[in-house]
């Protein structure tokens, strides 16, 4: 991988991100009334936002850390703890979304955790935090042994692109039960179409999109730092450079 | 991957997505009424079953082929119309599926290809008809050279193993859809949990599980075919083994 074509790919995947962001919170404010923390429909226009921006985007910032050419030469401690402080970042703001539908779940008297929208994206957190407090212990904490680590790895790499999968078919689901809801509450029909349908459902598919090619540069291996040995995953954080 | 180890593994996978399609037909004929081909309701019921069975289950199956130790040895050709045949199958099905829905709405003058979920589900059966007459026209008909296939070969398993994940995102959806559907209709509220909520949910996850170990197998290296070089690229449907 040439590190021009890498910087190239990073900036539109970097951008394409953004997009996914910025056109969440387009669709809250100029759909929905924009935001508040009062309990009301417009608390609600928080979970959206933080969850493509916490589950899918910094989540996938943090995951592609060691794709970062500067990554690959030197010490690898610094990076592990950018990716792991990166994923604490993506994990908090998830909570802060789940705590904005609880928050107006229950001001609003309306049941928690019965969709499959809920079930799903409440797994891929609990997932989450599982991850991260395991990757902390093993990789980062001293006492895990080079061959526990050696053997975690491939786990670990599995989990956190299965939760970006789950991730995603979360918002997706959430996208398309925010439309239907919408369409209940007697404005213009899904159905019909109405332009608020166009834009999230295109919102929908640039996150699906974003997905696949984090996937995409997670698991391919023209992408991944030069195995160097087992040197790289003796350092922890309190051994530093063994 | 030692050989009992993969066998035991093909059967738990088998039987996890045999549990899925059987699980969908009990949704339908137990909560739904069952099945029909006459434009009513009952002809929707078989959207759901023909979508998990063709762009799930089959899918999956048509995907592995190579990962059985059977493939990895003697020519490859036999293994490459198998892959193609099974995936023809699954393609068939999927777009049965898609007749059936098409089929209720026209009935039922309900607008088609509105739902994101729709976008997404339309959206992986076209690629999935891309990616089957690419891979039909590169890897199977004689005129593309071994260099082309090398090139192509790694894309062909990216799309793969992404229209599978577009298709469990989009049955997630649909699922979660129809039980929205279910509670406007006036029966017992997708809120309140009844059973068939908590049995359709589950269905759901049992999916997402099924194709996460679908993609594991598929892209973990330790379950490849070892590459015996260019020589099973060569391998066409004319050319024979050259």
């Amino acid at each position: 991988m040439a590190v021009g074509r890498f910087y190239l790919s990073a900036l539109a995947l970097f951008s394409l991100g953004l997009i996914c962001i910025l056109s969440t919170i387009y669709w809250m404010r100029y759909w929905h009334g924009g935001f508040a923390w009062d309990g009301s429909i417009l608390t609600f226009n928080w979970h959206p936002v933080l969850m493509v921006t916490g589950m899918v985007v910094l989540y996938s910032a943090a995951s592609l850390v060691y794709r970062l050419p500067q990554s690959w030469v030197g010490p690898k401690l610094p990076w592990k703890l950018g990716h792991a402080a990166a994923h604490l970042m993506a994990f908090l703001l998830a909570v802060l979304g789940l705590v904005a539908v609880f928050n107006f779940h229950n001001h609003q008297k309306i049941p928690n955790l019965y969709s499959l929208h809920s079930w799903l994206g409440i797994t891929a957190v609990f997932l989450f935090a599982c991850q991260w407090f395991l990757g902390f212990v093993v990789f980062l904490l001293p006492w895990a042994s080079v061959r526990l680590r050696g053997l975690l790895k491939p786990i670990h790499i599995f989990f956190g692109a299965s939760i970006l999968s789950l991730a995603i078919a979360a918002v997706i689901s959430g996208i398309n039960e925010k439309l239907f809801f919408k369409s209940e509450n007697g404005t213009t029909s899904y159905p019909k179409l109405p332009s608020e349908a166009v834009f999230a459902n295109s919102v929908g598919l640039l996150v699906v999109v974003f997905g696949l090619l984090v996937l995409y540069i997670l698991l391919a291996s023209s992408w991944k730092r030069p195995e160097p040995g087992l040197q790289a995953e003796r350092q922890t954080l309190l051994h530093g450079e063994e």
